[in-house]
């Protein structure tokens, strides 16, 4: 009988941080797509849109006008999905073992990124990303003190909902552990209980040994293809020092992840030469009384195309109805990004 | 201070059959869209067409030619995603507490619903669509003697992927019960430790007694925008008695079933006046040793639009990284559905 080959043989993978589950088929890769392309988002913007609710000194839908502002930008989400003030669940409408509901407060903020219309997040020089990470810092901060969870997290392209093109991020905070990071928390914990160390240490430790799946490394982050990689070129940013939260970032780490992310969404662009898609957003300790101890904070990119500007990933059918599947191995997906330039294909051309 | 109302503030709904919550923002239903609009699907094609793959009599890639069939038809996908013959993982690749992997082990099948290119379920007729249920039922059961897990799926529309708008859906069989079916599976025994009735027997018989969220009933079957729904019109379909497998289904019960699909599909067309997208699929007891009594049988209906043929909710940012949220109430959502004629608004209009 042959041996096994990941390339070849289909598999599963469990991911770690989740306990859940990923299909790898990697002979999958081969089949046609006869299916809907995509329109390859637009690389091509002014630097100032009048029609643009992000840009500096134009007037929102609240009628406040934003300000000259030259760095980042934060403001409350004109059409937040949380507030502050809502009131509890009265106790027999807040169900039983069939139907369990409670109250939801939270606040959601907006980041624009840069008054630039026209830059994303791999246009923008170093500094001005170094910016974006201490709003991303600052943020979860203040938002910190008041709620259990601050979720950081940043929707890219139209694929992704992303309503307009103007470099921003959003902030949502919120008074309960949202479900993802909430099961991200209890394997973390399980596994510290266990090992004495944090899972996502061992984790960092363990790529940067093997190196088959990281795609860069700098000073003080890394970037992996994890091995549970559900989306075709998902990523993960953790840290190569012990770290739980965003705010505890000193001013030399900010820097360097500056530049990783710099260097880690210009290789996306330049794996299909567009602006490349993704959600990405941060995961680290909840602002809670508990032991931190067990958590490494991290980012997750999670990107849906699968084979050109124009061909994505579908997570449907047997995705949604039973478990992830891919089409090409997580180590086959670093490969393809770790042999990219770290020059942006639209500068490299200029 | 104001009463809490479900329609208006921000809460939490926990999914009984996952566990998993959802945050429902009722008053983001206000936001305007200016986002991506998506192309409407075509509701106007030939009844054959010479360059589609399944239709009767026609080559397939892998050269086989397709008979002239007259209902349903099922061949082995030609790009399947699992196959029978996978080795073992070794135990030393196999994997610790960060990295662990198993083999899967399964086929991949299409099943053609109709000979005619043209027709989705909605608009073939009640015995046809019996046709399709008997084919589900037929394959769970041969493919369930060789497999713990037969998922029985539909991808419908560009929007979810589906690569031809031929009628037809899958069925992928594993030699493993995949991580969202297990997880059902843990949930449902849970209950049934604790009650002795199966979860989704209680959740049928609540439902059914509120009615606020019921979309339509048969006589043996109930279509109801489930308490914790994802989707915007997300349906979960529920037997009116005890079931945990869809081989088990009785003639009589079937043909009711089709009847019951006939209608929710039209309401789900005619609610956007389009072929409406959605993924589909059946769970039910998986086959192996344990006992399947904590289980009853259901389907479920992803459907991703939002607001209009054009405008879809995209589960992105908070809801890949922190929580899956939506923007109306399920009860909302089941009114409007409940109020969609049964005649189906191209049949209406002829
Ligand atoms: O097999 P198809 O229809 O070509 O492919 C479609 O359904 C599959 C099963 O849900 C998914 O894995 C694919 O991403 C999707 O494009
Ligand atoms: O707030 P936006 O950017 O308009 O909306 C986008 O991001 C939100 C947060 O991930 C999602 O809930 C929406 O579905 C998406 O369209």
């Amino acid at each position: 009988a042959a041996a096994f080959d990941p390339a070849e043989h289909s598999h599963r993978r469990r991911n770690a941080l989740t306990g859940r589950w990923v299909l790898v088929s990697p002979h999958r890769g081969k089949r046609p797509w006869q299916g809907r392309q995509e329109a390859p988002a637009v690389a091509d913007l002014p630097a100032y849109d009048p029609g643009c609710y992000l840009c500096p000194g134009n007037l929102r839908v609240s009628g406040e006008r934003n300000p000259d502002y030259r760095g980042t930008f934060v403001f409350t989400n004109d059409h937040a999905a949380l507030m502050p003030a809502v009131p509890d669940v009265p106790p027999d409408a807040a169900g039983d073992a069939l139907f369990s509901a409670q109250a939801a407060r939270g606040t959601s903020r907006v980041l624009c990124f840069s008054p630039d219309h026209s830059r994303t997040l791999p246009q923008m020089d170093v500094p001005a990303i170094a910016g974006v990470v201490d709003a991303w810092c600052e943020q979860s901060a203040e938002l910190g003190r008041d709620y259990a969870w601050v979720q950081v997290f940043e929707n890219k392209g139209e694929l992704m909902g992303c309503s307009q093109p103007h470099p921003h991020g959003q902030i949502w905070a919120t008074d309960f552990v949202p479900d993802e990071p909430a099961t991200e928390d209890a394997r973390q914990r399980e596994y510290f209980a266990e090992h004495g160390r944090p899972l996502l240490a061992d984790v960092a430790a363990a790529e940067e040994a093997a190196g088959q799946r990281v795609v860069l490394r700098t000073e003080h982050w890394l970037a992996v293809l994890p091995f549970w990689a559900t989306w075709p070129f998902e990523t993960l940013v953790l840290p190569r020092f012990a770290v739980q939260r965003l705010p505890q970032l000193q001013p030399a780490q900010r820097a360097d992840l500056a530049l990783l992310l710099k260097r880690l969404t210009t290789r996306c662009d330049n794996l299909f030469r567009c602006p490349f898609p993704y959600s990405m957003g941060w995961h680290g300790a909840p602002f809670d009384d508990r032991d931190p101890a067990p958590w490494q904070l991290h980012a997750h990119f999670y990107p849906p195309l699968l084979r050109s500007a124009t061909v994505r990933k579908f997570m449907v059918g047997f995705e949604m109805l039973a478990e992830a599947q891919r089409d090409l191995t997580p180590e086959q997906a670093a490969a393809r990004l770790r042999a990219q330039s770290d020059v942006h294909y639209l500068e490299g051309e200029g």
